[in-house]
């Protein structure tokens, strides 16, 4: 992003407006994965998208068969993100975003808890005003096992794939 | 987020101004737990605001007693935050917030060398023009153990409960 | 950051777009280290830089080679950041950056994997309308071996060193 002169203010505004459209499409899809919400998923991607994953490649329509059915073998996941660097050229985008995937099930000792470092790397489009994906992919770049690290979470608040978890209650309290 | 017409921008700065404030209301709890400053943590909430916790569940008042006892067990604690995702409705906003609380004594295979894995789910009120928080969700998604893993620091700057921590010194510079 | 209001939107809008760009600094050496790009790295800092680092405190030009070095004894390093807080005064700003280096070799039991919790504690100056490190403390607060939990990646999408890295990749693609 080059310097602006005080008279493009204006303009700036706008690419911070993108930048936060498209940063927020990366987030809907990891509140979509962790709650389990397939449509919330889905509304991060353009029709026809492309997803080139660990385990899979193809159609945002298989990928969201596949992604249901992975999720289905842990008793949570955990996305979360940090550094999104987002570069826009007229209604394209390119963003990368680095994160770590957290997979939990109760078992503690179970070799199914790992973590996994990704970077989703997304070439968004913006088509009649939205800014979604139309290709992306997730580079994985390091993974750990957590087998055996996995520690009990303690008595407080607990997250759900249901409306009852914290984040949905809320928002409903939101519109009332 | 809507897309927004060209002829809306100014809105759509007012709303990214708002989301910056509730993030950086987010960052400063943060840096009020890491640094041991208890004024800083409260500068979060609204008076009267509620907290939901792993082990506690009350008023921000005894929150804070609480806060400054479960600390002093650790010989530091980092709270590093990923995803933040704030929605707006006038005066009240919903933000979720994704993190970690890495929680580190000096003996390396001591159990209290563990990492927590939250969401703060937050209501937020701006009143007086001021977004703070009026009722936080701790949310634990997953927990490790880093007992027996925790490493040594090695030469190089260190972090501080202290006013010498390189960050606040940095701060001191920047009103010279 | 103090509220504004209505007829300072625009004054507002200008603090959003030093943030962002300062952020972006951030994230740029982030991507430079990652994808071993020392021009990029370099492009984060002002001529006469000065960084503390673990093992190392100097000149940005040191720096730059001792970096070159460090990165060439792992497989991929993955520098994830989240809690940026910058405080801005004029030309010139302090943010402190919350982050993880992961270090990665291929073999898996190898003490050289290993994860370091940093904050980058950054003075930054605005010259000639660019924002860039002028003197930088990365503060390590924990530190863990991952010897022996580091995992195999799987089927997929790979980082890279070089330009077939898919973020390099899709950048070009932008420019098409």
């Amino acid at each position: 992003m080059k310097p602006v002169a005080e008279g493009d203010r204006n303009t700036s505004c706008a690419t911070l407006q993108d930048k936060v459209e498209i940063y927020e499409v990366v987030l809907r899809y990891c509140r979509g994965v962790d709650r389990a919400d397939m449509d919330l998923v889905r509304s991060a991607y353009h029709p026809g998208a492309i997803d080139h994953h660990i385990g899979f490649d193809g159609s945002i329509d298989d990928f969201i068969q596949w992604l249901k059915d992975t999720i289905s073998k842990y008793d949570s996941t955990t996305h979360i993100v940090g550094n999104h660097l987002a570069s826009i050229n007229g209604d394209r985008a390119v963003a990368e975003t680095y994160g770590m995937g957290v997979h939990r099930v109760e078992q503690l000792d179970d070799p199914r808890n790992f973590t996994s470092g990704t970077r989703y790397v997304d070439r968004f489009e913006r088509r009649s005003g939205r800014w979604a994906i139309v290709e992306r992919w997730c580079v994985r770049d390091w993974a750990r096992s957590d087998a055996g690290q996995s520690a009990p979470l303690g008595d407080g608040p607990r997250g759900s794939r249901s409306p009852d978890d914290p984040v949905l209650r809320a928002l409903r309290w939101l519109d009332e």
